[in-house]
């Protein structure tokens, strides 16, 4: 099977649904958006990432044989149903947001407009896919944040949850802003740019730590990074210096060193003054182990020389934050606006687009979030990428993607940009319309509580 | 590109140490061991899962021709290098401990002997997939604790990180007792029990919430589970007994309703006694929104009726411990212990053996890590599974693996099976002969403080 695209990546509560559908013959169109309900509480703000993902989800979405065969052995539907999925495809339209977009709690980053069986059946994918990128792009933006500047590089792959996990996580680091990441795959998939230097197991499986470095160099040649913290670090680093010297006459240069354990800050410096002593002032130092957006901004206030830093489980885990409240709801259905009152889980009816105002410095200023039909003076950020099985996009470069992203991070108040949890947080408004409906649609469900005020 | 088992699902650094072994022609046996360093201190246990996906990965592991041709475009490596990688299959011997063991950090749960670039190239991928189950099983094994014999469904598809995540999350969650998952493609793939109700959705499409009630049963047939927090609770848990009422005479039976959020316990005491007083007294109440191990022992300590669980983020993501410090050290290579002393990460050196020692009633009492060809009087947990690209055991059933776990979890004391951290972590002992390896390793070191007392 499939992994990546199969059909039967969803919940059976989809099926149990479409089934009920089928039977019943519902088939009107049906509008669903994707949101984050509320930002964890470490998060000042989100990436919108993942799109792409799902557009190519949507446009290969069908049952297979074999998955059309276990659903006739399940016995748990009526016997044409099968047939009925075997014809079933994506047909609808997709407005979203472009990756790289900065968005807040509450904002629809992706809406659906579709027939209903074909917009229920696709929740469970689309939020598994578009949730894990957009909670990675928005931990990463916060160490890019963070490092001011130095060189990030994505090393998370053994501790991601799973194969798919660590490839996106590897994008999602990518368009925030990363350099690029150690997970090989990710260049052919994705042509990202990938890092290595050595383990642990290359120095302990040399008798003596100088022949690991010299070796390793004689096969990799200029440009090297070696890892000096087996053994004793700072031993290690007047290795290298002997190294360098015997190499320069050769123009070899070792092109950093990397630590990955100890008081960062403190072997930084002493290694700093070693190299520099020794005449590899060019040699760059390259950290990592545990690291997150915390201990850079840390480090480099204590004045850490460290060139660059490798990321691995906290960022491919966002393990302060480790999931989104992220869900998917219908909003409208067979022309009639939907919503639902379930305590704290109550959802603004209707079809809608998220406008962003700038203030006279061009820094994000507010949102409002409006009826889809009721244009506003800001800037939309729903765009239509979709309709009838074909795109109205192409798909966009990676490249353009973390440009966006980086102007969007720019543009963020100051406040929002910090680590900390910011005192106030983005202003988002309710448009009086959207308001309105919700009223309506409100008294109408008699005798119950008001709908808190929310925005 | 095949995500499953594509080679390249490692770090560069695996491919730049791979080089320099081609070029120095270093193919020694070397030995490997995968463990956890500490347990979260939110764990007073693990239990031992992947083993099959592991063995899995490396049956199948070769570098594709597209993959080749990646190698051979990158320019990072000598010409040669493609052509060596071509042949490259995993030859080695396996030791691992069966899945469903409970285990504790330091031990070592997988043990690779292989040439010295196969044992290294697996091991991001191998941490990848066995650190993620593991750490799923561990979770999920203390819901099932704390469930005290309720029935327990995985909902986590949609928030776990990617696909892959999903599926053995379900997997994972089946081996620690969980009744199945509503992740469709876990019951092809794994033969596991997948379980489905309704969304909110389903109760929005239709202008009435009685009306989608009696269609979904009419579509459902015996056994519905109804969702009924869609508006308000009680009022629909009312329906609910009138359409219980309706259906009797024609021998349909709702099976259950759900409640997915407000108070989940005093709504179940509601429901409970508006299902009873209408006649519905078989009518179970299932409970799902943000459930982990702590909300199950508040919920059933307050005594409310609930007779299943739902469990989704917090359970796929191991929320409140997202990652494992799980590790894969080289221990010997070319006959010769190794090891590695980076400050707070020193490891034990040679290949080890893992006995475990029960009291009187049973019940797990210690564990003694040895070297490997160190025979000890207790039970030795990790067994030989493959050798020379051969398993010597069968891939084993989840039934069987299931039954282990909760005869695993039967054994464990007391205060290791609490929620809460024990007060006393289990006991771990090093073996003398371990130990006076390690302190002639270390003695061999000259002048480095000596190795901190562990175990």
């Amino acid at each position: 099977m499939n992994l990546r695209g199969s059909a039967l990546l969803t919940d059976l509560y989809q099926l149990t649904m479409l089934h009920a559908y089928y039977v019943h013959d519902m088939n009107d169109t049906a509008v669903f958006e994707l949101f984050v309900r509320r930002l964890p509480p470490q998060r000042n703000f989100l990436v919108a990432a993942g799109l792409e993902q799902a557009l190519q989800y949507l446009e290969e979405l069908h049952f297979t044989d074999d998955e059309l065969a276990w659903v006739r052995d399940s016995h748990l539907f009526r016997s044409g149903f099968a047939d009925w999925l075997k014809a079933l495809r994506f047909t609808g339209d997709v407005h979203a947001m472009p990756e790289g977009t900065v968005f807040f709690g509450e904002e629809p980053i992706l809406r659906i407009t579709a027939p209903l069986p074909q917009a229920q059946l696709v929740e469970t994918r689309l939020l598994n896919l578009v949730q894990y990128q957009c909670m990675i792009a928005s931990k990463a933006a916060r160490s890019v944040v963070s490092a001011q500047g130095r060189f990030l590089v994505d090393f998370g792959f053994r501790r991601a949850h799973g194969a798919e996990a660590g490839l996106l996580a590897a994008r999602a680091a990518y368009i925030a802003g990363f350099a690029g990441t150690a997970t090989v795959l990710a260049a052919p998939q994705f042509g990202i740019p990938v890092y290595g230097t050595m383990a642990h197991s290359f120095v302990q499986a040399h008798d003596d730590e100088s022949d690991a470095f010299r070796r390793f160099i004689a096969a990799y040649g200029n440009g090297a990074t070696l890892l000096i913290d087996t053994y004793d670090t700072e031993e290690a680093a007047h290795k290298v210096v002997a190294l360098g010297r015997n190499l320069a006459p050769h123009d070899v240069h070792i092109g950093a060193v990397r630590l990955d354990s100890g008081d960062l800050g403190a072997f930084a410096r002493s290694v700093r003054a070693i190299l520099d002593n020794g005449g590899l002032g060019e040699t760059r130092i390259f950290a990592s182990g545990n690291l997150d957006e915390y201990r850079i901004a840390a480090l480099l206030e204590e004045g850490a020389p460290i060139d660059g830093f490798g990321l691995g489980t906290s960022l491919v885990t966002s393990a302060d934050a480790p999931s989104l409240d992220s869900v998917y709801k219908l909003q409208e259905y067979a022309g009639k606006p939907r919503f639902k009152r379930s305590t704290a889980k109550a959802t603004w009816p209707s079809a809608k687009q998220v406008f962003r105002y700038h203030d006279a410095h061009g820094r994000m200023h507010h949102d409002v979030i409006a009826p889809a039909d009721d244009p506003q003076p800001g800037e939309p950020l729903l765009t239509h990428v979709m309709t009838a099985r074909t795109r109205l996009l192409a798909p966009e470069p990676l490249a353009s993607i973390r440009t966006r992203t980086a102007k969007q991070l720019d543009l963020l108040p100051p406040s929002l940009r910090a680590l900390a949890p910011a005192h106030k947080p983005f202003l988002i408004e309710i448009a009086p319309a959207l308001r309105a409906l919700a009223a309506r649609m409100d008294s109408a469900l008699d005798g119950h509580p008001p709908r808190p005020q929310q925005g």
